[in-house]
């Protein structure tokens, strides 16, 4: 069922810059059918396994992060980029191709001890989750899990998330798969 | 129970800017408990409804639009600000206090005469849940709908949403409720 998933994945050529080709989801999404097989592969490497929140990355990380959420019987939280979020936040900067960007969650939205999943739609680099997952740190939560519904794997954004569990759905083995 | 999820917003004052109380519902959303009887609330007006597409509004409106559409068996359509689609767009601006936004849908993720969901978290002024209407019915799309978790009345956003049908299931009177 998983491999029919890569069917509904628009490749989009050039977007957002020449070279690159954009792996859409949107075309997934807009598919009932598609989507709950999507959110049962997401959700089964974590079947038994006790979650408190996911983590879900803004913005496409919110979609299934919430859906994931709901599955675990978990919470949900929101990691945002900077100022979004309205109260106290823990901040973390990571490096871009040209410059930094960061990724904020509240300071009082995972209680120490409990157990994280963290969520994006796909997973390039890494940078992002891995800033994610030092945020979840700071707040001492216990991190079970890296999810993503699509892994660029020649990108090795695997690498960069050891010793963390990384689960993906959809993997592409080069930009021109 | 719908009653007692007023006491999972969070109250920010002057944010994001002074004299304005933001309504913040990532306390809401840790709470898996919570987060179930929102969901529920938003659902039961549209139970037995026929509802093809969820269109959730950027970026919180993602969070319960994709819960929304896994319950009602619908796609999900995420309304991105301008740039962050990488297919085809159609694109309404609307007004703010000073200058204007934008809001796209990709052009091929509606079918003319399917039923139509529009889903954010929270109702003020209304103006980009009006645009997002005017692109769905651009698109053809028959607006079964239009579904927040949270409306402040006072803003009188629901005027501007006619001849639609609006639901919501937290209501604030005033900033200082």
């Amino acid at each position: 069922m998983v491999s029919t998933l890569a069917a509904h994945i628009r490749a989009v050529r050039d977007f957002p810059k020449p070279g690159i080709v954009f792996r859409d989801i949107t075309t997934l999404l807009r598919n009932p059918n598609a989507m709950q097989i999507a959110l049962d592969a997401l959700y089964e490497p974590l079947a038994g396994t006790r979650v408190d929140k996911v983590v879900g990355i803004e913005a496409r990380g919110f979609i299934f992060g919430a859906l994931l959420a709901h599955r675990l019987g978990a919470g949900f939280v929101p990691a945002r980029k900077p100022g979004k979020l309205p109260s106290a936040t823990m901040r973390e900067t990571y490096e871009l191709e040209y410059g930094r960007d960061a990724v904020e969650i509240h300071t009082d939205a995972i209680t120490p001890g409990e157990s994280v999943l963290v969520h994006d739609d796909l997973l390039a680099t890494g940078g992002t989750a891995s800033a994610a997952c030092r945020l979840i740190k700071r707040m001492q939560g216990s991190i079970v899990g890296i999810s993503f519904l699509v892994e660029l794997t020649f990108l090795k954004g695997r690498d960069r998330l050891k010793p963390y569990n990384v689960f993906s759905v959809i993997r592409y083995e080069s930009e021109e798969q």
